[in-house]
């Protein structure tokens, strides 16, 4: 994206949510330009006044009139500054909700894809950390402040002579070439640094990671680990000793400028004093006059430079953020038809890799399910297992074939109402920082307490609950909620699911959430789950291979391809994969018990 | 802790890795009050000069001389300031090392104890994102450089009155009680909002988080958290928003006193140039460096205040760091002997509770385990099976009890030599983003090739890594070296096995790692292992019950207790735990090959 378009979107969002932002900053950045206006001038009015010999109530006068008017701008800058500050506040606060609301409205593909979870980071950097959108505003209301300020310093120079008005204009902006040159070689070695501190911190991000200290401590890694963070931290300080070394030398050309700006100013005011050489006779005040308003030309000049070089890295930050809210969302490819009751879902000839991944995960399979029906999709690591559930769940979109619903391909229906069908107990579920009730009646409205506890019993968790002194109303976090309760992996679990049962999807389907828990807690799970599916569609992954054994038919993935789709007694009598499989895990448990 | 001691340990630091920042730093403060104060004389010698109608050659050579003098001191600071960068640059580098290695030292329960988790965190913002270190001396600089500019302005101004000099400090003072108010109105506004903005940043979090995004869309949750985020939202802002209101009302107050303090100088001034009313009239040049003096007056007081209170908050910040390096080491507490080779090692009335836990997870527990021995450890989920390996690696102490190598308390063995006998495969495991090779040889030296290639040939990896163009020095991690690869779970797990064996550990324990493989994967891994393991003593911790058929004894852990230690066979024979877990999980087998 190009400055132009990222300017483009900054633009539509503050037109968008604060359109009366930019009226503000206009306002603040006049206040401001008068106010160092007067600054310049007080000093002249005053000497002039005293070389006159005014008397002192005169000059006690003159002060008061200067002092209330400076006073009224000050306190009027004020208070658009903390108008600004609310401005910026909900500015902030608004595009934050937009970003968290895009990220759960984007096109799933997208959150397993490397490149746009990168752009994510640096989007949320952007808008989080760096605050891109408050410096953008910062850097319009400094740079507009030094232009209304040059314009009305221009226009006291211009006064004395516009040819010194243009010789200071020229060392300011000789001086602005090198300022560039100080960006660009920032620029530079920044580009060079970046590789470095990407693995610089990517190692003090190990190092300082408690959950590695087991193996650091035993392998004996950490001397080494330390070695490398040294030498990293070693080669990116000589990058920046030598920028800061030519940048000094820069900053050394400048300074000269500035002294030979600052030896044209007074050389001319002194002679103008002195002598008509240049012209009239200036006073001692109006040499004051120009003496400040030319250390305040050169201060504007570079604070306009400051400010607009300070914009334009912040449009540079914000870019990432643009190409985020650009993304298209998963709702923007709905149809709009409303599914019936399950009775079919059907895969046909489905092939489909992942986003930037050659490998076809699944290669032209085709199967159905029928209503009531239970499958176990069996596989080894990688076979597509999950992959199907995505599918299922519109996560992904297959490269070819079709998944029908009640033979309609699943894309016609719309979005949210084909989201119903689902109850899905996914392999890495989550619960949510809000309250038990919340977490299980997610995505309903008007479920009763009393079927909340029906479901909480049948899956094997009420007991806990009642336990808890504020029942359902208790936070799920002790995080952040100190009355919270933190439950254990089994508990949680059944939560999950009993999450999945209220929701009443027709389609119900449990990816083999069950990894970490011991064999009673494992079997518990699995006679509740089997029993709380009832008459519903299920589908089941699990690599306990037993639990396919309650199932109507097993799915057999290999290689993305559907090597089989049976029944276990079937499968089990010929020679394949499943078989092997079974066995595999059976015979050691048989080795005793047989 | 107190801010003095952080200051201690801070003082500390500098002395011990780059004692000579002090020197620069006062050399700094010292160039950098000369400049000002040359300053601020220019205009008055100019004036005078001009008063006096020089001739403007005179003139040329007065500005000549201020010129060379000031652009001198300007070069001479940006000298110092690229030192100060450097030396802050080598300060932060140097204290990261230091931080990184005192993780990797301190005792290993520490980094299981969410308060000293919770140090670490904020120890880490302190030092990394903050910078405190640098902020500190940044802020030293600005106070001692405020402090000596004061000096020298406080020279000045007395040479024309002390009672205004102290009426000039009065007021100073009278803002300088404002400037505090802010300060403490803002900590309040701060503390008020901590817990909003923690919760709300862990909102965000969430939100922001991609794998979190399943369940969010098949159960509805995104509108609930942004309503939630923006909630939070809004009532930080609120706070803020009184606050700013707040602030902006003191400092109207300030820039009251600021204009006092203007129009007394003015007055002052006026008066002097006038009449003789308060001493001998003052030349106009005199006028001007009597209110550039008192102008740069007020801004030194400011900034020595506004550098002071910055000082003192990054010491706040700095106090979490402070303590986290004053935790005590793991080495600190270990004998000298040098550990013979593994006979037998015996747990002695072990009783033992995780810091802050009141639940006893061991409870006098006793077993030995002798040389060659296969012990599978066996139990529920958190009945402590982990534990006994944390304790045997001596990352915990026993509450009650001994652990005795060879008849030895394993504390009385110097703590790198006893580490040396262990060969662990934890449970979470860590590979590192190291070569293959570095991984592999971790805590070993002088590891010959053919020994690595043999073991991988063993672990059966070899055949993967013989197709890396780089082989054994492919790094392990492409997210930071492009060259690097990215292994799978299994060959990942095949890697930390072929370490644990190339580390030649006497005592060999293999802490159910196989979790997320698919049956043929892990029942390759475990033969693997059994086949590694050879002669050597190992333990086993699984919930595939089915091996422990392999192993000599098992110990049956329930409740905190060893309810039993025997073998297999014996086990089964007896109506317990044992023989009910390896029953559930093999009576699916069994419906169908039986």
């Amino acid at each position: 994206m190009k400055n132009r378009q990222v300017l483009k979107v900054f633009n539509k969002t503050i037109k968008e949510i604060m359109p009366s932002i930019y009226l503000w900053l206009f306002i603040g950045a006049i206040a401001s330009a008068l106010n160092t206006l007067l600054t310049i001038m007080i000093p002249k009015l005053l000497i002039d006044a005293v070389m006159k010999k005014v008397t002192i109530s005169y000059l006690l006068k003159m002060l008061l009139v200067i002092g209330v008017s400076k006073y009224v701008l000050l306190e009027t800058n004020k208070w658009i500054v903390i108008k600004q500050n609310n401005q910026k506040g909900i500015l902030n606060q608004r595009t934050m909700k937009r970003f968290a609301k895009k990220i759960t409205a984007i096109d799933y593909s997208y959150l397993e894809d490397p490149d746009i979870l990168d752009l994510k980071e640096r989007a949320t950097f952007a808008v989080q950390s760096y605050g891109a959108l408050e410096v953008i505003v910062n850097s319009m209301i400094k740079f507009l402040t030094a232009v209304f300020t040059l314009v009305g310093i221009s226009g006291i120079i211009i006064q004395f002579n516009y040819l010194f008005l243009l010789i200071i204009f020229v060392l300011s902006a000789l001086s602005l070439v090198f300022s560039y040159r100080i960006v660009i070689e920032t620029q530079k070695s920044t580009q060079l640094v970046i590789p470095i501190n990407r693995k610089y911190n990517y190692y003090v991000g190990q190092c300082l990671n408690g959950s590695q200290q087991n193996d650091f401590r035993i392998y004996n890694m950490s001397d080494m680990m330390v070695d490398k963070i040294a030498d990293l931290n070693m080669e990116s300080m000589r990058w920046f000793d030598k920028l800061y070394i030519k940048i000094a030398n820069i900053l050394s050309i400048q300074s000269l400028l500035n002294h030979l700006t600052q030896f044209v100013t007074f050389t001319y005011g002194a002679i103008r004093v002195l002598s008509t050489q240049f012209g009239t006779k200036i006073t001692i005040g109006e040499f004051t006059l120009l003496v400040g308003a030319s250390q305040q030309f050169s201060t504007a000049f570079m604070f306009a430079v400051e400010s607009y070089f300070k914009f334009i890295e912040s449009l540079n930050y914000l870019e990432p953020f643009a190409q985020f809210m650009a993304l298209p969302e998963s709702e923007e490819k709905h149809g709009e038809i409303v599914p019936e009751s399950f009775e079919t879902l059907e895969f046909h000839n489905i092939s489909f890799s992942y986003p930037k991944s050659e490998k076809k995960i699944l290669n032209n399979i085709s199967f159905s399910i029928h209503k009531g029906e239970k499958i176990s999709i069996v596989g080894l690591n990688n076979a597509g297992k999950s992959t199907i559930v995505k599918l299922i769940c519109r996560f992904y979109r297959p490269d070819e074939g079709e998944i029908l619903y009640n033979g309609r391909n699943i894309e016609e229906y719309d979005y949210d109402e084909y989201m119903k069908i689902l109850a899905v107990v996914f392999q890495d579920y989550k619960l949510f920082p809000f309250t038990i009730r919340e977490n299980i009646v997610a995505g309903r409205t008007n479920v009763s307490d009393e079927e909340i506890w029906q479901v909480l019993e049948e899956t094997n968790i009420k007991a806990a609950i009642c336990e808890l002194p504020k029942g359902l109303d208790t936070y799920l976090d002790k995080h952040i909620h100190e009355d919270g309760t933190d439950f254990s992996g089994g508990q949680r679990q059944k939560l999950a699911i009993a999450r999945s049962v209220v929701k009443q999807g027709e389609l119900v389907i449990l990816d083999e959430p069950t990894a970490a828990l011991d064999p009673l807690a494992e079997s518990e799970i699995y006679e509740d789950f089997h029993r709380l599916v009832r008459g519903r569609t299920a589908i089941f992954i699990s690599h306990r291979m037993s639990s396919s054994v309650f199932c109507d038919k097993i799915l057999l993935l290999q290689d993305g391809e559907i090597k089989a789709f049976d029944s276990h007694t079937n499968l089990m009598k010929q020679n394949n994969l499943y078989s092997e499989l079974f066995t595999t895990q059976a015979k050691n448990y048989q080795l005793q018990i047989i």
